[in-house]
Order: C-alpha cells, then sequence, then structure tokens
C-alpha cells in the first residue's frame, strides 16, 4: 500500500476533502493525505460528541477570562459567547452536523463558531490547547457521572432501608458457603448491602475531590506566557483550584482510572446481591419474589420468573471491570505528556459510569418491588440445628464451661437428637442432663431462631432490636 | 419504586406497548409491565442486529432442514424462505425497523417474517429455541471475523516481507533493555513480526476449528423431539458438524473466549511494534520516517510527524484486552445452560475483533509507507563496541580460548579502546597482543557491523542470506 | 539515596560480595555495587531454580552439539555432562546451595559447574546467551505442565464419564436463569463438562504444538557465528524444529500466554461446575452430596457440609485469569529483544498453571465421590409444569398447530391446570379439549418427566439412549 | 478416587494425622479423611501465617475485653496474654512450628495456646469465630502496609522534589507523542511525578479511613449474645470505630479492593516514569545515566548500562494490576456471608502491596542517583523549531493576530526557516516583515529555549520561577 494510493482510495472516506477538515489546521507541510484506514482510526467525534456540553462549558469559561484578562475584546468575548449559546441549541436540537474530518468535537464546534462568527471565533484558543481542553471536559463529565450514580447509589440505599425495615424480625438462615449457619434477620442482611453502598459512595465522593482541579491554562504541555487567571476559570467551573502542574495536567488520567476502581467494586457489591436473588429466586430457595418488571417468563411456563435483570446486573460487572483493566493497559508505559494512546481514554470511561448507574437503578427497582416469602426464609433459618452455636454459647454463659468444650457438649446433644430424628428443643431435659448434668430447663429457651435472633445484641448483630437501631443510623449517616 | 408507579413511567419509554413486544410472547401470565430501567438494560437488538445475516443464514438452514424432513410443509417452507429473502433486502436496505419492544435480533426478525406471510412464519421456530439460534448466529459471526482478520495478518505479513527484502542487509542495532547490543539488520528484526503474525494466524485458525460445530437443534438446552437433521443444517451452514452436547451447546462461549485470547496476543504484538515505531520516528532515532497518511502535524513544527495511528494501535491493547477480562468475568462461576447474563458476550467479540482488524490493517499501512534512515541505523548500529563480541567469539573460535576467559580479555582490549577513544577496529595490532599475543591481523576483518552481521549464519540468525533465506521460506509458510 | 550509601548499606545483602556474584561477570566497569534494594528486586533464583531440570537437560544437548560440531573437544564435553550430573543430583538432594548474588538459575549452575570442573566449564556458554537459555528452559517447562494438565483433565473426564454412565437416566431439572426449564438427564448435564474439558486439553495441546519450537541458538538475538547445528539441539529436546527468527525467538512469550489464555478458560469452566456443586449442595437443593474428604463440617452442626473444595477452585478462577492479565501486561508495549521486564514472566505461569493443575485434580475427586440424591432431582424436575414444552411440541407434531399458536393453546392448559392445583398429566382429557378439540388420550403419554426426557433423541439430546450413545463417542474420542 | 483410597494415600501427607489438625475441632460426624488433594487446596497457613503479628494483637485485645466484660476471669485473661507473649517469642524467633493440619494462622496459634496454658486458651474463642478474626487480622495488615507505603512515595517525592530543585531551570524538550513539542525544564518534568505521587497517597490514605473500623465481634456472621464491647477492642487496635454490620463485617474485601486499585494506579505511573528512564537511557536520547547501583552491564560492552531496574518496575506493573483483578474476580457473584473462595484474598494482595512498595523504593533510587545530561537535553531542547509556539504567541500577544491566523504566519516563517536550513532566530528580520510587516525586532528575544521557558509564567506552568515556587508549595503540602 503505497502513500499514492492511499491518497487514491481515500477519496472515498472521510479524508476526500482534507482541506475541510483538521488537516487543514496542521496539515500544510503534509504533502500526502491520510490513509482510508487512518479516517477509521483516527477520528474520535463519534464518541467524544459526549463532551459538547462540557466543551462549551469551558469555552466560556475561558472566554471570559480572556476578556477579564484583557486577552481578548469584549466585543469578540461577546461575539463568542453569543456563537456558543446558538452551537448549544443546535446540538440540543440535533441539528449540529459533527465531521469526522474534523477529528474532534473540539474543532467541531470551534470551526463552527468561527463559520457563524468570523475572526473572533479564530480568537478563542488563545492560551489554550486542545490537551488541556479535552483534559478539562472530561473531568466535567466524569464528575457529572459521579454526581449522577452518588444520587442512584442514595436511591438504592433507601430502597433497602425500606425493605430492612420490613423485615427487620424477618428470620432467615445467615449463611456460610451458601449453608445455613445461623439465623438472622432479612433486614440485617439487607443492611450489609447499605454498607457497601455507602463505601461506594464514599469511594466516589473521594475520586471527585481529588477530581476537582482544573487542567485548563496548562496548554498543550508547558503553561503559557499570556496573562491568564486559571483560579477565574476553575473557580467559573466548579473546580476547587487550578491543577499544580502542566505536564501532569494534561497527562494524568487518573480522575478516569479512580472513578473505573469505584466502579468495579461498586459492580462486585451489586454482582453479589444479584447473584443471591437468583438464588433466592429458585424453586429450591422460593425466598423473593421478583416483580413482573423485572423479570421474564415462558408463555407456557407460568411459574417460571426469570431473574433476567439480576442477571444482567450480575454478567455487566465484567464490562465494569473490563473497561478499567482497558484504561489500566492504554495508560501502562506512557511517557508524558500528551500521547495518542490517551484518546481510548473516553469510550470505557463512558460505558462504565453508564452501565454502573443502569446497574444500580434496575437492582434499586428490584429490591423495592421483591416481595420475601417469610414461611419459606422460617423454614430453612429453623432446620439443621442452625441453633448449636446457641447451645454452646449457653454453655459458656450459664454454665462457664470453656468455649472449645462447650462445643464437644454440643455435639454431643446434637448426635443424640440426631439419632433420635428430633430438634434440639425436642429433647427431653434428662436426656442433655445425661450428657451435660448442670444443663436446666432455662436453656429451652434459647433453643429457637426467634430466641436465636433476639439474643445477638451486639453492636451490629442481627437482633431486630439492633436492626432497627441500625436503620436509623443509617438514615442519619446516609440519607 | 412500586410496580404500579413502573407501568405508569414506562409508559414513555420501549415498553409503553407490551402487547406488541415480546412480552406478548410470554408475558400472558404478567400483570404489571416492565420497569423503564428494565426497558435500558433488558433489550439488545441495539446491538444484537449485528447478527442479522447469520440470523437469517441459520433460518433458511433450519427451514429447508424443516421441509426435507417433513416437519413443515414445503409450501409453508416457501414461504418462509421467500419471507427471509425480502427481510434481508429490507435490512440491506436500511429499511428495516429494529423494534426494541421485540427484544432481540431473533424476535424482531420473526415478527416480521410473520407479518409477512402469515401463519407459515409461525412455523419456522419448531424445534428450535432463541438458545440455539444465537449460539449459532453468533459462532459464524465470530467466523467471519476470525476469516477477515486472517486476511488482514496476512496482508501484514505480505506487506513486512517486502520491507524485509528491502532491507535484508540493512544493519541497524539489535536491542537489548533498549540498548544497542549486537547488530542486526532491519529486514531479521522486521521478520520476527512475521512469525509473531504468523502464530496469531495459528491461533485464529485454531479457534475456528474448534467453533465450527453447529449447535443448533440444541434447542433451548435438552435437543427436540422431532425428528430433525442436524447434520444437515450443520453442512448448510458451513459446519464441520452438530455439537455433541445440547446443554454445552447453548451454555458455551469458548469461542467467543478464545478469539478474545487470540485478539489480546496479537493486540500485544501490535502494541510492541507500535511502540518501536514511536522510538523510532524520535529524532533521538531517527531510524524511521512515517509517512503523511498515517501520522498528523503541527501547522508550525514542520519536522513533527506525531505517530498517531501507531499510539492509537498502542493504546487500543487495552481494549481487546479490556473485551477478554470483561468476558471471562461474566461467565466465570455462571450454572449451566443459559443465563441472561451470556448476553453481555456480543458486544467485547464485536468491538474487540473489529478492533484487531483495524490496528492490523493501520499497522500494515504504516509498514508499507515507512521510509528507514539507513544511516541512522547504520550509525547507531556502529557505536558503542557493538561488535564486542564478535571480538570475544573470534577469540573462542581461532584461539581455543574458553568463552568465559575471551569476555575477560575482550574486557580489557575493550577498556583499551575506551581509554584512547578509539574504535576497536583502530587499535594497532600490537596494542591487542599486549594482552593477548596470539591476536593476528585477521581478527580486524570481523570488527565492522557488516562483518558483524554476516557472520550470524547459524539458522535463523541475522545475516543477510539467512534473511534471506528466511523470507523464502516465509513466503512459502503463510502467503 | 546516594550511590555511596547504596554501596554501603548493601553490605547487609546479598550484594554483599559482588566480586562472587553475577557482577563479576558484567560488571568489571561499574564503580559502585548494587543498591540493596536492587538485591530485592533484580535476583529470579528464588523462583526461577524451578527451571533447575529444564536448564540442566538445555546443557546437557547444548554440549553434545557442541562437541559434535567440533566448537568444543569431546574431553571437555565429557567433564560438562559429568558436572551437570553432579549438579543434577546435588538439586536433587536438595544439597545445592542458590545464591542469589548469582541472579538466576543458569548462572547458579554455571557457577557451580565451573567450581566443580574447572576451565571446561567456561566453554559450555560457547554460542549461547542467558537469552535463548531461558527462552528454552520456559518453553519445556511450560511443556511439561501443559503435558501434566492433559492429563489432569482426561482423568476429570473419566470420573465425568462414570458418573455420566451411572445417571444417564437419572432425572433433573434442566435449568435456564437457574429456574428449572425441562427435564434432562443429570448424566447429559455432566457430559456437557465432558465437551468443556475436550477443548481445554485441544487448546493445550494446539498450545504445546505451537510452543514445540527450539529458540537454542539464537544466541542472544542476533543469531551465532558458530558452526551450531540447531536442528540436533531441538531434537534433543523433544522439539519439532528449531525457531526461525533469532529476535523473535529472545522476545516471544506466545506460549506463555497461550497456555494462561487456555488456563483461563479451563478455570472458568471449573468455576462453573464449582458454583453447580455449591449451589446443589444447599439444602434448597439437595442435589448432591460431596464426600467428607472434599467438605469441612462443624462441630455442632452436624449437617453442615461446607464445599470448601468447589469453593476453592471457583475462586482460584481469579488468581489464573490474574496471571494471565499480569502477564498480557507486563508485555503490552515492549520493544525487541529482550528487556527485564520479561523476568516478570515466570511466576504468573508457574503459579496458573500449577493452580489449574490442582483445581482440576480437586473436582475430578469431588466429582468422583459425589452421591446424587436422586429423589430431590427428580421432584424438582417435575415440578412446575416442565413438561409444557412437551405439550406445545405435541401438538405441532401431531395436529400440525404453527408452533408459535401451539404455544398459546399450552399457555391456556397451563393455567386451567394451575388454577385448579393439578399437574398437567392430572386434567381430564375433557378440560383439555375444551380449549384444542383435537387432542387425544395420546398426549398424556408425553406428560411425565421421563416421557420428556427420553422423546429428546436429536442428536446430541438428552434422552438416555443419545446420552449412552454420547458415552461411548467421547470415550472414543477423549480417553 | 474413592474416598477409602483418598483416606489410604492421605498417610503420606498433611492429612496423615486428622486428630491432631483443624479436623478435630469441626469433623467429629466426618468418617472419611480428606483427599490428599485436599490437604494441597485447602490449608492456608502456608501464606497466612505473615498475619501471625495481627493475629496476636487481635487475640490480645479480645481477650482484654473478655476480662474487662467480667466475660472470663482475669486469672484467664493473664493466662491467655502470657501464653501469646511466650507465642510471639516463639515466632520471631523462627522456633514456632505450623502445622498445615491445623488449616490457618489461627487455629495454629490457638492450639499452641492451649497446648502451653491449657483450659484457659479454650476460653479465648468466646464471642468469637475465624470469620470475624480473620477479617480483623487482614485489615491490620492491610492498614500496616498502606502506612509503609505512604512512607515510600513520601520519600519518592522527596528525591523528585530534590532532582527537580536541582534541575529547576534546565531545560528539555516537553513531549508529545514522544516528539518534542516545547521545551520545559527538567524540574518541572520531574514535579509531575510528584503530583502523581501525591494522589497515590491520598487513595490510600482514603483507604486507610475507610478501612479502619474494626470487625471484631461479628463472630460468625450474626453478632453474638455475649455482652462484648466492641468499641474497647476497636479502639484497642486503633480503628476508629466498630463495624456497623455483622454479615458485612465478614463479607466485605473492599478494604483490599481499595488498597489494590490505588496500588495498580500507583504501579502505572511508576511503569511511565521507568518508561521514560529505559528511554532517555538510550544512546538516541541520553538524557540521564542511571547509577552502578540500578543498572547492570556487560563485560565487554563498557558503555551498555541496561536499565534493569526500570524494567523491572515498569513490568511488575503487571502483577500489581493482575493481583486487582484477581480478586476482583474472585469476589464478583459471591454470596453473603463467608464464603472459602474469601481465602484467596491474601496472596494477591501480601504479593502486590510488596510489590508496589519494592518498586517504590527502587525509582526512588534511580531518580535519587540519576544524573542528567543538561547539553544532551538542551540540545534535543532546540531542534526542530520547537519555539514556533512562542512566536505564534508572539504575534497574537503584541500584534493582536486571531490565534488561528498567527498560526498561519508563523507558518509561514518556518517553512521559509526550513528552506534555508536556519533556526528561526537566525531568519533577518526583513525575510520576517516580508511576512508580516508587523514584526519587530523584539520577537527575536522569544525565540530561544530559555526564554520560551521563561515566559510560561502561568500557574503551575515551566517557568524556573512557577517550578522553585512549585516545589516549595509541594513541600508545603506533601513533606
Amino acid at each position: 500500500m503505497s502513500r499514492k494510493s492511499n491518497a487514491k482510495s481515500a477519496a472515498s472516506g472521510a479524508a476526500a476533502a482534507p482541506s475541510d477538515g483538521a488537516r487543514a489546521l496542521w496539515g500544510a507541510h503534509f504533502s500526502g493525505g491520510p490513509a482510508e484506514v487512518m479516517a477509521l482510526i483516527n477520528p474520535s467525534v463519534a464518541f467524544d460528541q459526549r463532551l459538547s456540553a462540557q466543551d462549551i462549558a469551558g469555552s466560556r469559561a475561558h472566554c471570559r477570562m480572556l476578556v477579564a484578562q484583557g486577552i481578548i475584546d469584549r466585543s469578540d468575548g461577546d461575539a463568542i459567547l453569543g456563537g456558543l449559546d446558538q452551537i448549544e441549541q443546535e446540538i440540543e436540537d440535533g441539528a449540529f452536523q459533527f465531521d469526522p474530518a474534523l477529528e474532534d468535537v473540539h474543532l467541531n464546534i470551534e470551526a463552527r463558531l468561527t463559520a457563524l462568527i468570523g475572526d473572533a471565533g479564530k480568537r478563542l484558543h488563545t492560551a489554550r490547547s486542545r490537551n488541556d481542553q479535552v483534559a478539562t471536559d472530561f473531568r466535567l463529565w466524569v464528575r457529572d457521572a459521579i454526581d449522577r450514580i452518588d444520587s442512584d447509589l442514595k436511591a438504592f440505599q433507601e430502597a433497602l432501608l425500606a425493605q430492612a425495615e420490613t423485615h427487620a424480625a424477618t428470620v432467615m438462615p445467615g449463611f456460610t458457603h451458601l449453608q445455613p449457619a445461623q439465623p438472622v434477620t432479612f433486614g440485617h442482611h439487607l443492611l450489609a448491602y447499605v454498607e457497601m453502598a455507602g463505601r461506594d459512595r464514599g469511594r466516589f465522593s473521594d475520586a471527585r475531590r481529588r477530581l476537582n482541579e482544573c487542567p485548563l491554562g496548562a496548554a498543550a504541555l508547558a503553561g503559557t506566557s499570556f496573562p491568564i487567571d486559571r483560579a477565574a476559570t476553575a473557580e467559573a467551573l466548579g473546580f476547587d483550584a487550578p491543577t499544580a502542574n502542566s505536564i501532569d495536567s494534561v497527562s494524568d488520567r487518573d480522575f478516569a482510572l479512580e472513578a473505573l476502581a469505584a466502579a468495579g467494586v461498586c459492580a462486585v457489591h451489586l454482582s453479589r446481591l444479584a447473584e443471591e436473588l437468583v438464588v433466592w429466586s429458585t424453586p429450591g430457595f422460593g425466598f423473593v419474589k421478583l416483580s413482573d418488571a423485572f423479570t421474564t417468563g415462558s408463555s407456557i411456563m407460568p411459574q417460571k420468573r426469570n431473574p433476567d435483570a439480576a442477571e444482567l446486573v450480575r454478567g455487566k460487572s465484567g464490562r465494569v471491570i473490563g473497561a478499567l483493566n482497558a484504561l489500566l493497559l492504554t495508560l501502562k508505559g506512557l511517557p508524558l505528556a500528551y500521547s495518542k494512546d490517551m484518546q481510548e481514554d473516553k469510550e470505557p470511561v463512558f460505558d462504565a459510569l453508564d452501565t454502573v448507574s443502569l446497574c444500580v437503578r434496575a437492582t434499586t427497582g428490584m429490591i423495592a418491588d421483591m416481595q420475601a416469602d417469610q414461611a419459606r426464609m422460617a423454614s430453612m433459618a429453623g432446620a439443621g440445628y442452625a441453633v448449636a452455636t446457641d447451645l454452646a454459647d449457653w454453655l459458656v454463659r450459664e454454665l462457664n464451661v470453656p468455649f472449645r468444650e462447650a462445643h464437644n457438649v454440643t455435639g454431643q446433644i446434637v448426635k443424640l437428637a440426631e439419632g433420635k430424628g428430633l430438634e434440639l428443643s425436642e429433647l427431653e431435659l434428662g436426656e442433655m442432663q445425661a450428657i451435660e448434668p448442670r444443663i436446666t430447663g432455662a436453656l429451652r429457651d434459647v433453643l429457637t431462631v426467634e430466641a436465636s435472633v433476639a439474643s445477638r445484641t451486639s453492636h451490629g448483630g442481627t437482633a431486630p432490636s439492633q436492626v432497627r437501631a441500625a436503620i436509623t443510623r443509617a438514615r442519619e449517616r446516609f440519607l
């Protein structure tokens, strides 16, 4: 493939009219046109047009600062602001034509601005570069996305807390190894996810705080000789401060990585709840019934309620973590400052943060709608000597038996009950005393699921009283 | 969010008319509509419409088999085939309206078929399920993608071989640790990538062979009671055989994982060459000049040729490997047979295989167009006592000095030359003999870059004669 | 941290005696010693000593070739071979002292060889470099690991086939979305994993074939001027041929990546079966009882059988895929030929391939030992109108009702049964005829789980007859 | 593999004496011994013994709380504390025998305690479970590791700041696309990494704050009926508070994931600097000379300084990110509360945090020791019309030319200079005036590398004055 044939074959592609495109801006010294494949691999406007609103906001702040600092005339500034208003409207109306030959959202908007307002438009890019511009736009987008996800997660916590309140005393088996281990309450189990979502919000909030410095003014990479006021643009765009180092400003994508990492952990949390919803929805468990809104069915198997939404939430953890990997890989070993590899930063972030938001909302809907089958939960909670630890703890607490010995005694009593096909509470007192003479009738009070649950009153324990207190505290901490 | 409010709020979404959508097929027992967020998370037609051609091909084969086996009438079969032709044309013309309410490409096409031909259309799905249908469609798509990539990689090898032939004797530094270590030829270096591409083709080819079994006939998961002929549909679709187990047929996505793994390794290869092109293009190296077609520039820095395409190829390795991760994660821990999580299988595969194809083509273009600066290469190849190993090998070969001792002697001679600021070939014979008396004037013949390179005649070595022989063999093996 | 203080502080570390270590070989021109932290980060012998056997095998082959080609004397060759025998014995006996100051396994063995046999030992490294040496050793190790895993997977298939034979007619629910969808047999379900393991073996086998070329003779990167016989060393080491390009030979780690990718897919398969074993072991399902050998328990909850081994197998998929990622990341963007980054190639491969082997063996043990609770399986298989599709298929097959209409009719009949709290087979004929008059008493024959399963006789279907035939074929294909 | 044969074959393994091991604690109802392969896959003590110090610290706090709450006697408490002291000493002395048959560090220590002090030892586990115990131990370990890494990163910043101060005015090319774009100072470039390290410290610090809640008291998963004081144990162990939910407490590994994510981003930063060190060390660049302490060499190529440490740092980013992936994968889809999969949490965390600490220290050493070749840097900084943007900015600033037009004019002037083979500063004033008549002799003042750099005085820009101010601020912010 010689360059000549490229130039020719490119005639049918976006590169057909280089004089109309970005190449006009930088390509004067280039004799050959871009290859057809270059027209496929190089432009970013197909996806970075999602940054339009942020790009315009950034340009407005930059323009006002240029005027305030006397770098451009007020009249030019007014023309620019008017042009940006019109462009914003065109984009909202779907009337704006994004042109791949203009490579990216920045050049598309600037070209349109100059077409609308003439020479004044050519002054907007003073003391600015696409490098600091895109870094600013992208931070603004990620910041907005974090705010949306925070709101989504808060609604998720609200839904969990509402169900937890309803089920503060609803017993269910607490699992280890997916085997019933000790009775807990359903409300208590749901509160575990309130904590996870709380930490997720904390991580996103920390990421937001750390990203909230404005790269604008770093220019290409070295800063600028124009007397700009970086504090002013930072403040106008809601940033806490300008960034500290111009090279770092255009090279850094930590804010994207950190948001992706927070999203990845959040996606894992959602996948765990989704797995539980799938398992709980099986006929073998039957703990919950998901609503029609979040399930699909079979026209001929009426009881079949496929937990599609839960499965999608579980499965989508893959793409979120895949996106985190993609960006880590892209940035690995990349020298400073800007390299074109970094154009690959946006799509994974757009997709992963959109996905996490969607998954949180879908999970919120499932939780809000789900109906618990308390009888099924209670039945499994009580089966299989689940109160054996209560017996052992009673021996320690009341008879001062060393913990490990108490377990031996309990094991013997359980074995006796098992041999007789009885629950522990069904054994005769005498039978138990034959094994441990000091046992009294008071023991029987602890050998029910309800008593077991009620007794776990340690801070953060599953006793309904603790669960209700935890709900109150959670509302104060999170809502 | 109660179910009622969902149903209401969904009025503005795709779920607005459930009676027209997929829910009509399976939702008779469901009183609530899908949630609005479900309308966002559940349908796949936005991306799985890329399987349209494969879906129609699969339906044709299935239909013909049903007729041949007497499961449906020939007249119904003819109607179906006619309807499929029309739908195919509508899709090609961009006239087909994909409806998210119909969830996926399969139901969209079937609904359109029934709209076009009536009751006969309702017979097509006999002895079939969406589970085996999508498994078949997706295999066909991946098979096509593999064939495209194989062709791309072959063209890449051709471009490499053409440049290797041109530069079979062009000396350059061979690097370890990115430090010049021994002279090699540029052609020899490029042939390393011919080998990598050859193994990549081998991996894709093995993946193709392993995927080339037809799941059609597995039905939902258990097979079917209809007297179908799975061998016939397999053959009609170019598969080697039907799959062996119906549950595996609808659960298995190995073919996608394997193609992604092959793509990931290929992307790593491309990233290595891209890195070299970036480094070689710096003014510090100046080994190659990439063509205008694959670079961008600066309107005010004429010598600045930014290797954008190479950087994008390097950066895009992230998304390819991210896609591999995404699917591995999605499938991890997934019980058999079909779960909705598996709907997440397509987008990473589409994106990663498209990306690898694009990256191979962009790299091919860069290689075909690049111009080597032989003087710069030769200059760095000869600097820094790069022929010191040739001196040591001469001592071993001609004087029978043990290898490790020969290195000691060489080290002393190099130190002498370095102290005098001379190249090894510039030392007086007597000076060398003062260190090792047996050295003769014949030594000097090996102390040039050209002699060094010419001497590496071991199989696969860098001697131009070996390089030319390797090119001939590579053409036989790969083209 | 100045260099001086490093040199001093290093006195307590491995770098204490540079004259005894590898630095003696290459450090004559270096005035400063390595930093203490360098002594921690640089040596590889702590892990690459696992390559000892391969390194000695490679040295033997290289030595014999050098003698055969007249590059070293036979007497030197005999001394070397004798020394290598002794070193091999010392390593087997645990008497060999690996010294981190000698960096890696290669220099450790060579240093010991010279200590044992004197000058002849200094000749072994003629026409060789650590670069081609380690590439050879590592390939040999991976090849051995692949052979072990292939054997493990074969034993796994044997265990699955034995259980499949026992349970060729044992009915269980076939799941989609973890909801019972259609009855299948347990044997059929297990055969799905026989297929997965078969593909895994195929991938490992392809990886083995592709890796089976010998890098020895590539030397540092350029080949060598000595008249070596690469075909001879390749053959002696069981390789099919020498590698084709010397630079590729020392840069390529495809064989490791490909083995890791095969391991990753295999680990995903194992995680799916492990998930099923965990779910099947819950009291809600109760399908299988894992043996004491693969579970842990509770001293006080006798029925609690924690499926630890299954959970570990499921969880260890993380480290296998993590290892694949690690190596992909390490190699991304790495210029040719050898860079020190590549020292990071071994640990992930050792760990991942060891892990997969262990997980396959643990899973084989679980499968071999597990006891199926046929009553529990049959009970869930029959619940929930699981034979509804059989009814619909009967309508299509016997009454020629279009498939989609047959589903409508079935839906009405199921609704009727559901309303009455009856199974389909319990409905009166007349009741069904009120919905579809052409229904006959013959319908009732298909409305049992056993009839459903028996009817799925399509190739690869779940009918016991098909399952038994599939077992026979699988034994021919795989064992 | 039958259970019997397992039991027998296990005679040679760790499972040989089940009555002495953990199985004794929970295996009374189990008739079969563990399989041999189970003895390989199940125990964790080979790696979790790294938690010994944390385990003992946790036991001390728990014991003191039990005494204070009157749950155990003071005399028992004193015996326990004495026993723990002795065990701690035994471990420090290397005299403690960890036994795989006792599964994990917790049971090993408890068994030894009971052996030492008798019955009192059996009381320590009252109101505790291995589930909350390991969660506590592991948090303590991660907290310690974070503190170490924070200290490492601070030292790294100090080394960078020291070099930045030395080179506040040392000019070098600022790169985009690894092509010189604008002159910057070396100090300014290094400050970019000070910012990255600062954010890394911020992320680790946030992770530390979020993890700093104490799970102890969550018991198995439900809390406990003993009157424990969770606030007391939390405070004794330096935690800010007890965790809020007992199920979350034993299920949550966010703290590990978050530390791994912070480590992953940090590893990417280090890989970028490592890449730069590798490139800067090539003869083509020659910007820096790494010290002998962090390089390796060749006995026969004295100028060859292989940047091994930099390459290892770059390569080790793979294992850190691989570890992050491993744990994300392991936790994906895992139901609450404790599952054995979670035993896989420790090794990736140990390895990744150790690795990051080591890589930071190695990089600190390289930075502290490196010597910059100011002449090479300056030479490349001035080549290729690197001050063209200064010319354009002058036109905007002094002549009020619109930015985009100024670039056109600049392009013409550069083309003129290029045609004549001159630098911009070498053009005659008249020649430039022929293109733009308003140009004055004052222009020439901006056309030097030094002037260019000095003019970038915007906040965070590369002007030496800004760099020095930034160093002062960085010391205040970070040291």
